[in-house]
């Protein structure tokens, strides 16, 4: 049995605040449950929702004791900062127009965050949150999740590792078909179809972030230029639900890019590869139980969590003995139980484990909105190459 | 957001004592995480080790209070039945000749029970057990955690909805490597290599028995008669490693049973094949997010958790949006969740929703130590065919 | 380029005669296409039903001469080996009942032979027809193509090169949908579903005896004893359509088979796995460019056709580089110009090259009978254990 | 059993020349078996070789008569177009800088064409080469030999047939390792790293021009505007190994397109998705036995050869009962057989059958030099859209 490494540093679990994620949310329920799956968190306190009512009844649902479910993201960071018992840190998971006020406050407060993607809506947003970030000290934890499964993990362990040999060639595609019937007009209610609220890119900010992170991470490479097109297949939407382009890598490597949303049928289709001068790596969301190695000159291979083979980053990323699949859930706790050791260590001057350093943070969070303000000026002019 | 039923029902969390699952336990740490997942539990007491010093170590570690880490099963039931907050449930994740005598203990004191697999170690247990547990009106949960998969349920709600038309065949193959390795002797040390604590037959108890219920989960048939071939491949093994058998069901379909932990490199190869007159269905273990449905003439379909054509067991049973995959930990946790709710109403005297009531209980309990039974004594007779 | 053996031994191809494969049949214009694939063949004459006309109006049709479209298989044993340019090969596709009579007739005649399997209906006719191929010294080919892929091939090498280590078991299933359909009688008229020219039991003389051949050619073992189960889940069934077995292997090794035709959806899934002491081998023929070796201990492969790790035997049966998957008239053509090759060494005094010598001959045909036979006694014995 | 076509038509096979394919040759013996498989062609002369001496005795190798073994390309048109008996087609088999001249002269003589591609090295020599084509009224295959595939058919038969609706999205990768392997300089004497002999961009001539083919063939659309990134990853390599770019397409469709010869271990990963209105399409080469059909709101479907849905152009294209795989060779055969009939028909004045016309053509080749064309121009001008 693995010790509880916050309640080993603390005494105590951690006590988390949420902001967002109330009825109707898929994203909120997602958060909580990575929460708890490796309980270094109690959560405490939240504004489930925008309407203080719903915020209310939601909060109950959820079992918070009614004093700490708020109605104002204000009161909540006010009282939870006052309070002995007061929360440590605060999760955002509301629409991706509030991120960056809600970010600031809490920072401001003193609280450790963590807070869904994209980072912000804007550049300057962002650029001025990490600067906030850096200059507190504080944890800020972004949820890029798909960089907590194991065999994601243990593809950036294995190429940091040198089995790759020097990166050449990188290929990721992220295709949903969420957005693809075209037998109803788009929902103009719903944020995810408003750019005031959604941000500048639909698809960029809804998937091209993520892909973007998990070449980054798997890699360990940047991106350094861009050339792109991006826009709407489907008639009529005004958001954008496809973004296409070419990469070109700091190291020189190359690389596709491919995200869509209006893909039909198809679920989540995350899948990228990495070629180096020993050998390609490729893995797929849908399965994310495994990954293929396939080394120059040698046998292909599918690498499994806990299985022969699996390097530091992986065991660590990984609850269970090899051949029982570990999910979407334990990927995102990964990310959240990371960050918890973070912050317990950084609470308690005590010492996290190295390990749990890979949790997106607002570096992470900057270069993403610096990428999709480089592939949407790409795309305005032409397909010319642009900085990232 | 769905509401938490347990919550809404009781006002709070199921207050959840685990016995066993300390340090060295792969089985523990599950149990807990699928007892947090979905929020309807705390967990608040314990005996996590046979040793007090150790239990009460390990107690604290996983973030129990002092005064709950409890060094005997004897005291905890008894100071928690006490309690005003005592717990309201016990889970049994210890060895397997000990279930039996910790579960009628649990019963006797008026506490719901999850207990995990084989329900006992011989038959004659097995039926005083169901008898107990029968004539309690308390609930008890037996972890066949197979069955919690959204795609087993799904394949099981759509054997009874009628759409693969009357069963005619079952496979059922469990094989696992774990036991493989020849190169050093089996460690007579381990309750799972020592029959007298283990079991009668190793490998029906640690995978025969999950095999057994996932194939009367899913065809909704009972097993009627067995001709069966078990014992060791690896020379000098005292314990069974292998076990073959062919099956009839109650309706007159037929079956194949194999099960091994001896298949050197293979890691939970769990998987099963329905067939009936109308189509077949596949499911394997390790990629347990598709279901694969082979109508009668027309092609064969891929399904998915929250995928088109889910049913409501299987839709009750996945937590977020197609193309997101749901481990092992999740299907666990519906075991867990549901039998939450089926105490929660019992203790509340409300409804449960009738989509949770299909965790195992302990007449699957006592269905799979009289298949044991049989399996075993058809192999001692030289293959004849045996009632189950 | 490869140079084409027979051409070179010879100076000419072999002139191939064939029996049977006329309108309607499936494996008829699978024979003729497995011999031209690589060139060794020509083929010059046939009789291709049972009706003289249609016989001739089918000769012509694909191409052969007028004068050598035989209306009656004596007519053309006869005509042809009088010509100076007659055939030097039989190859018989006929109804099972026929193979024993037109074997021994060709063989009499002295040519060579190619038969479909089973190689008879009876255990007695297969021994006299091994005891005559063996007194002849002609090449007799028996049709289980099935061992012609080149990843079946591959397994067969591997285990042959110790990469195993001791076999300790055996899984093999062989599961087709064929006979699933209830919605009509069966045709009687079929051979198929006449126990008088089909054989004595349907299921295992069109599938069971390529299940059987597969395991013994991959592990290299024998199967020493049977128990089994074998019927018709189809009511009202004359035949068998499916049969279960456990098996013994001549080294201890267990093992586990199951076939059937009713089987609603599935095509044509033959499934092996063999583990050894060092790992285990999994191959399914619907995907059959692909062998998974799991070695204990080590990341598991993929193993691919011409791809790196692949011995001799399965190099030797490989056209093209890797990626480019090969088929089932491929791993047919395998098995044809195999033989073609051992033919042309027999009739020249030269050597064949000794990877040509892996194709199935009278031996297996006649183990495959005993098999058959020995799996009919212990279903009719309650499952009795039978030597086969 | 089908009838031969081109038997039924002309009374006797079609009587090919081969130019090209000799010692180490991998495409060679490719053709001359896909001649092979279905009996529509004899091979009955060849230049085999640019080496007279290598040439006539390669060709007595595969079984020529002597004086078929010609060491001139000329003198093989020369005398094969004055013979009674001289040869119906000539298919073109050598390095692509030949293509063009070879073509046009057997043209020259009245000889139907079968050319593997690309067509020509240049886009001039394409229009010249088509524009002949179109004046003669003869056949000109190109060996797109992927269109082949029954499954990529059974694609442009369902999207034709309107079953994605409107064409919303293609995607397209064609990724190999075979020059990913840095440790040895690039083989300068092979004319695949030569540009003057293998054309302006290697990558693009060798796959780039499949996988373009493959989307235009499948999609029914046209590519109208590229923009595109070209260029070697390897240091120092003179010839292209990796092409990215995004296309637009004639009816709005947007896509992505990525080739690469440098990706180090990969097989032959030819992969297609096709998005439209109602669903979408996946393919992949490596496992060509299956199409995965993922409708909007329905469950996602697996195609297979001769399974269920399958429409006339794909069953057209399957020689076997589903189940069992065919392969590469089957696939490059039904080019040849396709246009074996378009050939005989054309001979004798009869009627193919319509499904026959399918084989890509000059047309093909020529739009494939204009992509290509426009692919360098774009990459040349930093990324500039350009018009195909």
């Amino acid at each position: 049995m693995e010790q509880n490494p916050v309640i080993a540093m603390l005494g105590r679990r951690l006590r988390l605040a949420v902001i967002g994620g109330g009825p109707g949310s898929f994203i909120g329920a997602t958060h909580r449950r990575a929460a708890r799956i490796d309980d270094r968190y109690e959560i405490n306190a939240g504004v489930l929702s925008s309407s203080p009512e719903k915020s209310a009844q939601a909060g109950l649902e959820i079992g918070l004791a009614a004093d700490r479910c708020y109605g104002q993201v204000e009161d909540l960071l006010e009282s939870e900062s006052a309070r002995e018992d007061g929360a440590d840190v605060i999760a955002i998971m509301t629409p991706n127009d509030s991120h960056y006020t809600y970010a600031m406050a809490a920072l401001d407060k003193g609280f450790d965050v963590i807070c869904d993607k994209p980072m912000t809506n804007t550049l300057q947003e962002a650029e001025v949150l990490h600067d906030k970030v850096m200059k507190s000290g504080l944890i800020f934890c972004l949820t890029h999740n798909y960089s907590g499964y194991p065999m994601v993990r243990q593809a950036k362990a294995m190429i940091a590792d040198g089995q790759l040999g020097t990166i050449r060639l990188v290929q990721v595609e992220y295709v949903q078909g969420g957005k693809a019937d075209e037998s109803k007009p788009d929902p103009q209610e719903s944020w995810h179809f408003d750019p005031a609220r959604g941000g500048p890119s639909a698809v960029m900010g809804d998937i091209g972030s993520h892909a973007h992170h998990l070449i980054r991470f798997v890699s360990g490479l940047e991106v350094m230029e861009v050339a792109a097109d991006i826009g709407a297949v489907v008639p009529g939407r005004v958001i954008d639900d496809f973004a296409g382009a070419l990469l070109r890598f700091n190291n020189g490597a190359r690389g596709s890019f491919w995200v869509t949303q209006a893909a039909a049928g198809v679920e989540n289709c995350l899948r990228i590869r990495v070629s180096g001068t020993q050998g390609s790596l490729e893995w797929m969301q849908e399965i994310p139980q495994t990954l293929t190695f396939k080394p120059l000159n040698a046998p292909s291979q599918i690498r499994t969590p806990n299985g022969p083979g699996v390097l530091p980053l992986a065991k660590h990323s990984s609850r269970i003995v090899a051949g029982h699949p570990e999910g979407f859930h334990e990927g995102f706790a990964n990310v959240y139980s990371d960050a918890a050791e973070a912050i317990a260590a950084r609470r308690s001057g005590k010492q996290a484990n190295p390990l749990c350093m890979y949790f997106p943070n607002s570096k992470d969070g900057l270069l993403g909105l610096k990428f999709i303000h480089s592939v949407i000026e790409s795309s305005k002019t032409n397909g010319k190459w642009m900085r990232c």
